[in-house]
């Protein structure tokens, strides 16, 4: 129960009480309570002004499972409102058992300067210089980094991107192996890290006083019925182990709602060659892994080790938005090309989506062919070399659509959207159109809706409703550290009951059903007032405009949810 | 009494009367009236639904004195709102003597197709194929297009920079010599034209069907009593031709409201080696000219034709905004320098104040050093080459800065500043914040009411007062074609009464001196109308921060008047 703050301009540590009016709070509940108070809503993200918060979860650190998540937050550089953006890893759990509640990077180190924050396993933090380190790449950074301050240790860092301060840099994670593969990778948190001038945060995974448990009892009974719904679930207990979040190429292509070649077509016409069961095959015939474990406590094990035709090691963990953004969005069906550039993303510090999203934006304008992948990893190697370009595409596909002059740029908020298009999965539009995030596929996500035919896709109706409560449910979960695939169960009666009594046993503080929904609609409304006072307004919730004009093939629809429903998501 | 209608989109021409509601409008009433009617506000500024209206004023083809302003309308792709961009030279009379109430380019030509328009001394409008003209320099492009069609010609015409769609790309037009040295230069509206797929305009100056003046009497009456206050004003009649606008540097400086190196100073070292004195000496010693007559009827002559040692022609005209944006904000010291500068931006085609406060903006990045300039010109030479930062650069200041990471970038409404420092002449400062225009000089520009010293420049008081009355005046007398330089006289009693009269005159429609806020006023309205429409709020009527952060030399001041005051400025 404290906070570390560390301001960079006068390079002090500080240890604080957790103050009373953040008491209660945990991941992106807290992070977005944090910036909306502490936070100038018009500042320069990239400035002193900003704050970078690191928060896991209320539930992280306990022995419930799959509740590995960290929220990091901050104004955003990329699309100047709030952001809240999380991974897994290994980081959370070790934060969490050492009774951190959160970590706030404040002011500014002086230019050139850089320094790693070292935590050890009695809570002491040291801001080290990092001179040595500057502008390597997360993979020989984090090797190095485990090399010196212990192989078990969690690390946050960021690339050559974030060091660039672009737009779509993210923050790494080291997964329980080590590799720094897991990201908080949408709207440029690695920017807002490296204009801090921290290159990376080294977190001992020995500490031994995470917060108290009020009725430990109570939790871990209710831990227990509540592990046994996420293996019982079959999207979390089969489908995610066998194919990962690659399973959903295939239902998503079917549906007509996977956006290829920038947002031109849903279907993509080679997924067959780059779906989660071919995904699962070449892994395992090669000796990769599949069903693999990335983060502390997981008991999911959606990850997996892609490695190449000898075996080789190339990336962890090969996922849905990555094989859609630089596979289907850029019109390349190799996985070995897709699975190389998605190492790159993670080593030069890259969100894979915005990035995907720019090169396929690159492509559309003509300035190299659909499905060239040496072009794209060419492209990728610019962004590492910082070359005008390379800066370009390192901000993101809004940043290469003005330079390119081609409009149409799939964004909201000036972010990428995510591999569910707006015209085929309407909801999902809503969604992108209306979040404080941007568009944002974990923001309120309706395929399950979509896939058990509870709600008709290309119908505008009905669909601010679901997202609005969508958006409140993930916006909730999002404050316990709980993974996404985990808290889906939170659906069925019984997990949802073991759910609120896991809250009241942690806490000790009374929670009752209704106040799940309650907790998300406090976070979205602190979310909401930062974005106002910033200068975000009604019109800043609209998808880009091409959206509504053109028509998607084969369903040839075009978003349809009027401007005047829109504006009635956030009605609470 | 006419319109021309181009749709780009089918190549046609139509020729239409003046619609009933934009009867008795022109230049800038004219231009924003279409463009708040006709073009949807929140459209892409470089798509096919943006249109560009070229609108000569009320008074332009008349026997009035220095009447020869055309207006140039569009929504903005630097700004995202309204603009009127105007220019002299010699297009606005020879519209005005075709009786050509506004040129309208409507719709976009296919992706890589290219037209001028040419129209003759009948009116005949002509879109003619100009695939010969692709990329060529503006110097070069009017000679060829004034040996093809007549040497008197007007032409508008853009550069590469508007081919390539820059965001500071201009429209350039040729002086009565047939140098295209004139420039509508602000909001990028030479990517607008660029985007249609018109290289250039190309109007025949034997027109003889002017519209009727509906009581010439009068009309030479008091046409000749105007001529007499310009020819008397000490301003207009006798610093001008003598100094040009360059006349300014001195005064100007001497307020501590210079910017220079980037708005880091308020005062240039080495004003001197820059100044209008200067400049006329060195232009008279070489055989070069100043009180040259640059535009069709001007009898001011603030022109002039810089030479170099040789005595050959460099640029036409080198104006104190273009010694500023190229000098001081540059730290470039070396009138010949600056002059090959200015010569560059009009031959590319580009907004020489946007453009020189991109390179300074760079500068102080550090990506080259203050006062070099090599490193300017070879900029320009990027930008003309349209390599990677060369677009970066192209498309202004605020591209710059957030491509280098650089936050001292001096715009508002992402347009740059002009040559007043808003800390030391706080009024220009309100009129940068609130111009429907974004930051603009000519927009409601308080130096005569400082250097007259009926209001202090670095008090907050009243300023906002100020500024609303200049920004009314100026759009008022922006709609009759009038110079700003010959238009100021209109502050004194008589000349304001001969205005009264011209109006009268001219129009046959009763005008009172009331009458001249009104317009004005109305003409503000519609720009507030369009862009709220296009999504503006408040918040965007804010200079960049620095300026209410860090204090200017030598008086030390920062901008100071308040947001809530600044918020009254409309209250009409």
């Amino acid at each position: 129960m404290k906070f570390l703050r560390i301001d960079l301009t006068t390079r002090t540590v500080n240890v604080e009480d957790v103050p009373e009016h953040y008491a209660g709070l945990g991941g992106r509940g807290l992070t977005s309570a944090l910036i909306n108070r502490e936070v100038p809503a018009k500042c320069d993200a990239l400035g002193p002004e900003n704050k970078l918060i690191v928060a896991p979860g209320i539930f992280t650190g306990t022995p419930l499972v799959s509740t590995s998540r960290i929220s990091i937050g901050a104004k955003s550089p990329l699309t100047g409102g709030i952001k809240e953006s999380n991974a897994g890893g290994s980081v959370g759990t070790a934060l969490g058992k050492l009774g951190i509640t959160a970590i706030v990077l404040e002011g500014q180190a002086p230019a050139g300067a850089l320094y790693n924050l070292v935590i050890d396993a009695e809570c002491n933090a040291t801001l080290e210089d990092a001179a040595e380190y500057k502008g390597m790449r997360t993979y020989a950074l984090a090797e190095k980094l485990l090399a010196r301050y212990g192989g078990n240790n969690g690390v946050l860092c960021v690339g050559p991107a974030g060091e660039y301060r672009m737009a779509s840099a993210s923050i790494q994670t080291t997964d329980v192996d080590g590799h720094p593969c897991r990201a908080a990778g949408r709207g440029g948190l690695g920017a807002v890290m490296g204009s801090k001038g921290v290159k990376a945060i080294v977190v001992s995974v020995k500490g031994k006083n995470p917060d108290a448990i009020a009725d430990r009892t109570a939790f871990m009974a209710a831990a227990k019925v509540f592990a046994k719904a996420v293996r019982d679930s079959s999207f979390s207990g089969q489908m995610l182990p066998a194919f990962g979040t690659a399973g959903l190429v295939a239902p998503v292509n079917k549906a007509g709602a996977f956006p290829c070649y920038n947002a031109t077509q849903g279907v993509f016409e080679n997924w067959e060659k780059i779906s989660g069961q071919t995904m699962a095959e070449v892994i395992k015939k090669r000796g990769g892994k599949v069903g693999h474990r990335g983060c502390s406590q997981c008991i999911i094990q959606c990850s997996n080790q892609y490695v190449d035709a000898k075996g080789k090691y190339v990336t962890s963990s090969l996922e849905y938005e990555t094989i859609w953004s630089m596979g289907g969005m850029t019109g390349i069906d190799d996985l070995d090309t897709i699975a190389k550039l998605d190492f790159l993303a993670d080593d030069i510090g890259l969100d894979t989506i915005n990035t995907g999203v720019a090169i396929a934006v690159a492509m559309d304008a003509g300035h190299c062919k659909f499905g060239d992948g040496q072009a794209a990893i060419a492209l990728m190697e610019e962004i590492a070399a910082g070359t005008e370009f390379g800066k370009i595409l390192g901000n993101g596909p809004e940043s290469v659509g003005k330079h390119l002059n081609h409009a149409r740029i799939p964004v909201a908020k000036h972010q990428s959207i995510a591999a569910y298009d707006p015209r085929a999965m309407q909801g999902n539009g809503v969604t992108y159109a209306t979040s404080p995030m941007g568009a944002d596929h974990t923001a309120g996500n309706l395929l399950g809706s979509y896939l058990s035919g509870a709600l008709d896709p290309l119908s505008p109706d009905g669909q601010v409703e679901a997202s609005r409560e969508a958006q409140i449910l993930i916006a909730s979960l999002d404050c316990t550290g709980l993974c996404m695939f985990a808290s889906v169960v939170i659906r069925g009666d019984e997990a949802r009951a073991a759910f609120v009594a896991l809250m009241h046993a942690k806490t000790g503080v009374a929670f009752e059903e209704a106040d799940i929904r309650t907790m998300g609609v406090d976070v979205l409304k602190a979310e909401l007032e930062f974005n106002r006072k910033a200068g975000f307004t009604k019109d800043d919730d609209r998808l880009a405009d091409f959206f509504y004009k053109e028509a998607l093939p084969p369903h040839d629809k075009v978003f349809a949810v009027r401007d005047d429903d829109i504006e009635k998501t956030f009605e609470f």
